[in-house]
């Protein structure tokens, strides 16, 4: 049972990241600093370490497709995309989203 | 990886429901076909068997505390309320909550 903060958290993160990342590929190619940066921007501190090999699982998953990129400086990039069948899984993850969302929501609400 | 809507599902789930159980304790003192029938309210459906092992957990890690209640009719009834720890956790679930809505949130409102 988690019985501080960090455990908490991250066992609520951990349901999520998943969700977050392929929300963000979702919209357009990405390679791994835009992931990591869009998910800082949104307070969701993500080490490549922990990334890499999340990218790796989808993608050998079916979920994720990618592409080399010639970049202006440096080594080219590997852009990820959602493939058909990453898109169903988003959608399945929205519903669950927003199963969970309106549950505590609903909790909250309730009079005593 | 869940490659299922199942399994995503129940990831997401397991993340809130140790804190909806502790949100609808938090109210008022209650008994187990209580907080089921609230989960089921909102939507999620818990079984007396998963319930009882995490009562049981939580009673155990100081979080919870229990009186007995005569009933107008059958047995005794268990009511549980939480504990000042139980308290402060739920309060540090609150925050976790609202941190891991907020970023999906954000997420989904970036622009590309």
């Amino acid at each position: 049972m988690p019985t501080n903060t960090d455990n908490v958290k991250s066992q609520m993160r951990k349901g999520i990241l998943e969700y977050c990342i392929l929300l963000i590929i979702s919209k357009k190619p990405s390679y791994v600093s835009d992931i990591i940066t869009e998910l800082k921007n949104a307070h969701l501190i993500v080490v490549e370490g922990t990334l890499y090999p999340l990218l790796s699982r989808l993608k050998n998953g079916g979920l994720l497709a990618y592409q080399w990129q010639e970049s202006v400086q440096g080594p080219p990039r590997k852009y990820y995309e959602l493939t058909d069948e990453g898109r169903s899984f988003l959608a399945e993850l929205d519903g669950a989203w927003n199963e969970v969302n309106q549950t505590v929501t609903a909790i909250k609400k309730f009079k005593v």
